[in-house]
């Protein structure tokens, strides 16, 4: 059986993306089967993550497979002061996979040289975050039948959010109408995200929402924590243009359609759940058959 | 497949109540099973519970399902601030069924009414417990050989109690022939709970176990917390009267048998373990087949 | 089905150690079997061993079994005040089989004589930890095709170290050709075990590992804590002189193999990793092996 990492989706090419999402459609909605009967997924999350945890642990049960959780960090012999690629090396003998998540940028790239079995990064450093970006991308084609030609719009903290970015990345790939980058000027993405993006598609910086909402076929909105902010005044004065509501959607389009990674803490107003622009329960139901994609995807299972 | 929910005991008739007992005793002792092969159980505790947690995961193994850990409530994305039904919502996308631990009353039955999954109560607020009163019953059955006309007391804290008046609900529906609600003036149920039995059964407020321990068939014991008292002195005065012992059970008829939820902490004396009074082992083992019967009476296996 | 304890390698004769260190090769390297097919392994750490339980959890789920964890100390019911005996009953009604590790001295051995049901342990007090000893002694069978006749060194704190003691009763039943304990004289193995060597085998303690590393085949390393010398200056005096590098290697014969229980926070210089000497990460993935041979040895599947 052949293996493969999936570290950062700018790694693989239109056509293995096109692959993934193609598997996932096929385990939606997820059903028991055994592909990967007798596999044992490893989770070793050093930044905790109930969520995304919880979400491969019942794609790769649904698989056919079983899980061994490698703990917390501050649980694990790190906290004893062993090195980084000890740890890895040995939780690599109790699995056939290794999914990892790190606050630090390129803590997944570094495990997917050292080891010998597939790695898959559940997020690590503000960048990558692979398998989020391959749920966005299925939600969009699942919800508009096509990932091209679409405007978008992604409001929110683009300097830090880890899911955000990996969103931009990810969605440039695919030919946007137009990408607008909505956030306060000091949330703006970093240089080297502006650079990638410049290579690949018409964006424009935006700061209200209000100014282009009339125009989207997707919102995609995450949180803007004040602890960002030097100046908690600023945060004050800000953090009402950013949040959605129906107000906000009066101008809106009726096919516009609204995406959030969740957990979401009033940055999207409850009152907006029951209008058909709230897309983001039915993304976040759609982590797990992304995944179980993905699980097939990095173990040598389906695809061509 | 159908679906059903268990929030609280009070919802189903008598008959329901036996089938669920009669299914259980098919799973005494534990072995083995197919019937939920390819399903999973989502494990959303709210309130810590290590025992509960792996009596239900158990039972999901012994059926051939497996369980999804939704993680302790400090690490989950509530500590991040995000709503409720957020957080339900999205768990109930990784799994068939959901059991839940909170500490609102009210807790499950807003997750069933919210959810399209079965959703089981493990214990919501002060009163409802309902898999905890099923293996209740199904103990008191299976070593007395019926449920109805039995003298019965519940001894301890009847106010807080989430077990003892749990089990005071479900047992007055089966006809004793009577309840004695023994505690200390501080600690009587609550006035929503007299009412209940009030339309059910006869039930008596008792202050000392001496006066009816020669009468009954069960004693049902539970914890009595020094925090409940607001006044220290007055829990080291009475905290002796609610302890079971040689001493207590000298007055005991034969085959008085006694119950307690666990865990204890001094409530029993250790010296009544090897007596034939004891049967609270015996209860706790009991928790495993009857979840199994829960499990598969909410999913839709077995039963009429 | 038969079933029996691990609590001590003391317990078991030598056939029985070869038994089990046969049937470890036959999972050597670990494969998905249906040997242990729906029965459930309990995992009752009262002290917090991720890695160890990973290891077991995976071998249990290689050998197509399950595991329940019955939680972190902090969070079970003893926390609350609940005797020992009572948690252990409880738990034992989860599970077919019960891994349990523990600070005190003799915890295990209590719980199999309390339990119905098998009783592994995975390490209790200071001396016994008998699936570390016997994937030890695997690893030695495998890299040197014998486990007699053998020149060993055991380093680092022989006084506390729970794998090292482990060790050093467990190859003393094998006729080592010398066994050499290495450490500073705080150190020393206690007079139990050095009277227990006694009676078996030729040892020698020693203080400087240079004056022996020229004669051995095996050097197994242990880590030296700080906080074990009443005076640090001590400490720092003498820690040097147990680093294993590549410079006090010079002296060893080409066919020395280095082991180590693991984690290490020093103590084996990440130089010494690429050398044919270093065979701990080798040691490390016979951990699941081992567990499996062991866990099939106590359920009683396999063996004579």
């Amino acid at each position: 059986m052949s293996g493969r990492d999936l570290v950062d989706l700018e790694d693989l090419d239109e056509g293995e993306i096109r692959e993934i999402l193609r598997m996932a459609s096929g385990h939606d909605p997820p059903r028991a089967t055994r592909t990967l009967d007798g596999k044992i997924l490893g989770l070793a999350f050093f930044e905790p993550s109930t969520r995304t945890k919880a979400s491969f642990t019942s794609a790769m049960l649904r698989l056919g497979g079983s899980v061994v959780d490698m703990g917390e960090p501050s649980t694990t012999s790190l906290a004893k002061g062993e090195g980084f690629s000890d740890t890895l090396r040995i939780l690599s003998g109790y699995c056939d996979a290794l999914v990892i998540r790190h606050k630090l940028d390129g803590a997944a790239r570094y495990a997917s040289e050292l080891l010998d079995i597939p790695v898959v990064n559940a997020g690590d450093g503000s960048r990558a975050h692979p398998t989020q970006a391959l749920l966005d991308l299925y939600t969009i084609g699942k919800i508009k039948g096509r990932l091209e030609g679409l405007s978008v719009g992604v409001l929110g903290d683009l300097k830090y959010g880890r899911a955000a970015n990996s969103f931009i990345l990810a969605i440039s790939r695919f030919s946007p109408k137009v990408l607008y980058l909505i956030s306060p000027p000091l949330l703006r993405p970093r240089r080297e995200v502006l650079e990638a993006l410049r290579r690949r598609t018409d964006f424009r910086i935006v700061e209200n929402p209000r100014d282009v909402i009339g125009e989207l076929d997707i919102l995609y909105v995450t949180r803007i924590q004040r602890e960002r902010f030097p100046d908690p005044e600023e945060y004050e004065r800000v953090k009402n243009s950013y949040v959605v509501d129906l107000e906000l959607l009066k101008e809106a389009r009726e096919d516009l359609r609204i995406l959030h990674p969740l957990p979401r803490v009033g940055e999207i107003r409850n009152e907006v759940d029951g209008t058909p622009f709230a897309a983001y329960f039915e993304q976040a139901r759609n982590g797990v058959p992304v995944r179980m994609a993905v699980l097939e995807w990095v173990l040598g299972h389906g695809g061509a």
